[in-house]
C-alpha cells in the first residue's frame, strides 16, 4: 500500500504548478467561512495592502449613480486586517439563506474571492458564489440527492441568421430510457446574459430536478435559448473566439430572435422526445426574456399554452421592420381569445419596471384577460427569478 | 426605434450591479492583448500596488521546491506602472500558439486577470486563460465553423458505491436524428481533476469536432468519468455543496474505481446509441487516468480494444484489496493475448514519469507485444495531454 500512497504523492506533482501553489506555497485561508450561527467570515490574505473591503448582496443595498440616473447597488463592507496580512470580515447578523454573489477590493483592485473557486460570470465582470443554505426555498437550488436530469449542450442551425447557434437543454431524469414524451419549457435570459444564464445563476436544474422530485412540477424538457440572435454561443463557446464580453450585440430587440423562434422550437421538437403540441408548451423570461415571451407567445398564438413574465420589460405599441412589436392590442387580444392555460406575471416592488407592469394588469383587466400575477419584495435581481421559477413551473402542464 | 433604444438602455439597468459597475464604473482594462506580432500585453489597474507580477505556462520555466523535491513551476515577470495606475508587461517575444493559463501577483496576492472573464479552475485554484491561435495543432482547439457535437452531464448509478455519479459525455454531430450506433472512447482524468477536467482544460470536444469535420476522426462518443470513486461529481456540483476541493480523496488509488468501471460501460451501453462491442470501445486517459486505464484494461481483457496511456503512471506488481493490481504480468500477457488494436504509450522528454514509461516499453519489448510510442517535447502538462488526444483519436475505430 505505501508504494501507492508514494505514488499519489508523485501523481500531486504532475498536477499544475497552479494547484501545486495552491497546495504548498502559502498558508490555506479559509473564506467564506459559514459560522454555526449562519454568520459568514471573508477572509483574504494581503499583507500589503492598505484597505480592504468586500461587496455583495448579502450586504444591504447602496445607491449608486449612472448615466441613467441612480440604482441600487451591493453594500460594501471594510475587512480588517489580522496577524500575517490576513483580512476579515464577519457579518454583524446571520445571512439568511440565499445564493449570493460577492467580490473584493483591495486597494480598490475588484477581484473574485482567491480562497473561493465558484464563481459566476455576470456579463463581463466575474464574482464569486456564497451559498447558504437552511430554508425550503433555498434548498431547492442545492444538489441534493435526487435523480437529476441531464444537462446538455447542443448546437441548432438558424436559417434566418445562417449561423449554428446554442442551446443549454435540461431533460429530467430518465429521459433517456423511459421512451416517453415530455412537454417542453422554453425559458429566456435578460439582458447581457446567455445560454448558459438559467444553467448558472437561475439554478434551473436544480430547481427543477428538487421540484419533480417531491412531485410538485411534472417532468419536463426545459430549453434555455441564447437571445443574442447575433451570437452564436455564450461569450468563449463560439467561434468569435474568447474576446471580451459585448452588451453591445445587434439585432437583440429588433424583433429577430422573436420571428425566429419556431426555427428553436422544430428544432427540439425534432431532436427531442417532445408533446409537440401547444396543450404542452411553455414559454418564460426574465427582463428582456420576459419581454420576448410576451412578444413570441402573441405572435405565434398557436405555439404556447403557458406564458410567464417575469419582472418583464413591457413591450408597447411600436413599429419595427419584423413586424413583431406592432398591432401589440390586437394581437394579444387574438392571443387571449385561444385561452392560454396560464398567464403569469411576477414582479419585485423595487423593481424599475414595476409601473410598466402595473400599466400591463391594467390593460388584461380592461379586457377581462385572466393571468396569476405575484408581487414579491426586492427588485430586478437573480433572487426573485429563481423564486418566480419555482412558483411558475408547478403550475405547467398538469 | 429610439423607444426600444431607451428601453435596451433601462434594461441595462437591470443587470446586476456587480455588471454594471463592469460597464460603467471604472475606465477599461484590455487585458490579455494579442498584438499583431503575436507578442502579448497583460495590464491590470493597480494604483496603489508596490509590486505586480504575472505567472503563466507562457513564460520559460523556473525551479520551485516543494516538500517532494524540486519540479518545474511557470515563470514569473515583473510588470511596470503606467499612467492611472495601470501596471503592464508584454512578452519580448510572440507567444507560441496554444492554450494557456496565468494570473497575477499584486502584492504577493495571486489573482486571475480582474478584465479576462476566461478562467480555468484547475484542483483549487483558478487561472486566466490566454489563447494565442494560428497554428494547425493548436486550430483543432478552437470553435471553428464546422458541425458541433453535444455535450452532455448525466449521471449514472454506481451500484458499488451506492451513490449517483456523473459522466461529461460528448456525441458528435448528427448523433440525435442519425438514428446510428457510434463507438465509444473512454476518456479519463488524471489526479485533482474530475469529468470537466478533459471538456475544460483538454478541449475533447473542440479535438473531436475538428477532427471529425476534417474526416480525421471516426464520429465516436467520447465518456469522460470522474475517476474519484468517492466523488458524486467535480466540486460544486455534488450533493457535498459548494465544499473547498480536496485532493485527499478516499479510494482514489486503491482499485475501486477500476473495480466499478464495467458499471459505467453498461449505464453507457444502456444509455446511448452505441456499438456495444470491444472492437468498438477504446479507452484513454492521461497520468493516473494513464494508470486507471492500463489496470482496467488488463482486468478485462474483453472490453477495450484500443488503449492509450498519455503520460501515465504505470502500474507496478502490487497488492491491493480489490485485486486489481496484483499480477501485473499475467493479466498483461492475456491482455495482449487477444490482440488489442491498439496499445499507445505518450509521453514527454522531461516528464517526471518518463523511466517508469520506458520500463514498461522494454517489459513489453522482451515479450514482443505490440504499442505506438509517441515521445514530445515537454513535460507532465495539459499541452501534451492536448496533442496526445488529437494525435491518438485518429487511429480508433479503422
Amino acid at each position: 500500500m505505501k508504494k501507492y500512497i508514494f505514488m499519489a504523492a508523485a501523481l500531486l506533482m504532475g498536477v499544475s504548478a497552479f494547484a501545486q501553489q495552491a497546495l504548498w506555497g502559502r498558508a490555506a485561508v479559509v473564506s467564506p467561512e459559514i459560522n454555526a450561527d449562519k454568520t459568514v467570515t471573508f477572509r483574504i490574505a494581503a499583507p500589503k495592502a492598505v484597505k480592504v473591503q468586500v461587496t455583495g448582496d448579502f450586504l444591504p443595498t447602496q445607491k449608486i449613480d449612472t448615466p441613467f440616473g441612480q440604482f441600487d447597488a451591493p453594500g460594501v463592507a471594510d475587512l480588517k486586517e489580522g496577524k500575517d496580512g490576513v483580512w476579515e470580515y464577519t457579518t454583524p447578523e446571520p445571512v439568511a439563506p440565499e445564493f449570493y454573489n460577492y467580490s473584493f477590493y483591495v486597494d480598490g483592485q475588484q477581484m473574485v474571492d482567491p480562497s473561493n473557486v465558484y464563481i459566476n460570470r455576470d456579463v463581463a465582470s466575474l464574482t464569486s458564489i456564497l451559498y447558504v443554505d437552511g430554508e425550503t426555498t433555498v434548498d431547492l437550488y442545492k444538489i441534493n440527492d435526487v435523480p437529476h436530469g441531464t444537462v446538455s449542450k447542443i448546437w441548432y442551425h438558424s436559417d434566418q441568421e445562417g449561423i449554428d447557434r446554442r442551446l443549454t437543454v435540461y431533460t429530467p431524469a430518465g429521459y433517456e430510457t423511459s421512451g416517453k414524451k415530455y412537454p417542453v419549457l422554453y425559458l429566456l435570459h435578460g439582458i447581457g446574459g446567455d445560454e448558459e444564464a438559467w444553467y448558472t445563476q437561475g439554478r434551473a436544474s436544480q430547481i427543477l430536478d428538487n421540484l419533480i422530485a417531491e412531485g410538485k412540477a411534472v417532468p419536463m424538457i426545459v430549453v434555455m435559448t441564447n437571445g443574442n440572435i447575433s451570437q452564436h454561443a455564450a461569450p468563449g463557446e463560439g467561434p468569435e473566439g474568447m474576446v471580451s464580453p459585448n452588451l453591445a450585440l445587434p439585432k437583440t430587440m429588433d424583433g429577430s430572435f422573436e420571428k425566429a423562434f419556431p426555427e428553436i422550437v422544430k428544432f427540439v421538437d425534432k431532436t427531442f422526445r417532445t408533446k409537440a403540441q401547444k396543450q404542452n408548451r411553455a414559454i418564460a423570461g426574465l427582463s428582456m426574456g420576459g419581454f420576448h415571451s410576451c412578444h413570441i407567445s402573441k405572435q405565434y398564438p398557436d405555439m404556447f399554452n403557458y406564458v410567464g413574465l417575469f419582472s418583464a420589460a413591457i413591450a408597447k405599441e411600436q413599429g419595427d421592420a419584423n413586424g413583431i412589436y406592432s398591432d401589440f392590442d390586437k394581437k394579444l387580444a387574438t392571443q387571449f381569445s385561444k385561452k392560454p392555460a396560464l398567464y403569469y406575471i411576477a414582479i419585485g416592488k423595487t423593481d424599475f419596471l414595476y409601473k410598466d407592469n402595473q400599466d400591463l394588469r391594467a390593460k388584461l383587466d380592461a379586457n377581462k384577460f385572466p393571468y396569476v400575477y405575484k408581487e414579491t419584495e426586492g427588485g430586478h435581481i437573480w433572487r426573485n427569478w429563481r423564486i418566480y421559477l419555482a412558483d411558475f413551473t408547478p403550475r405547467l402542464f398538469k
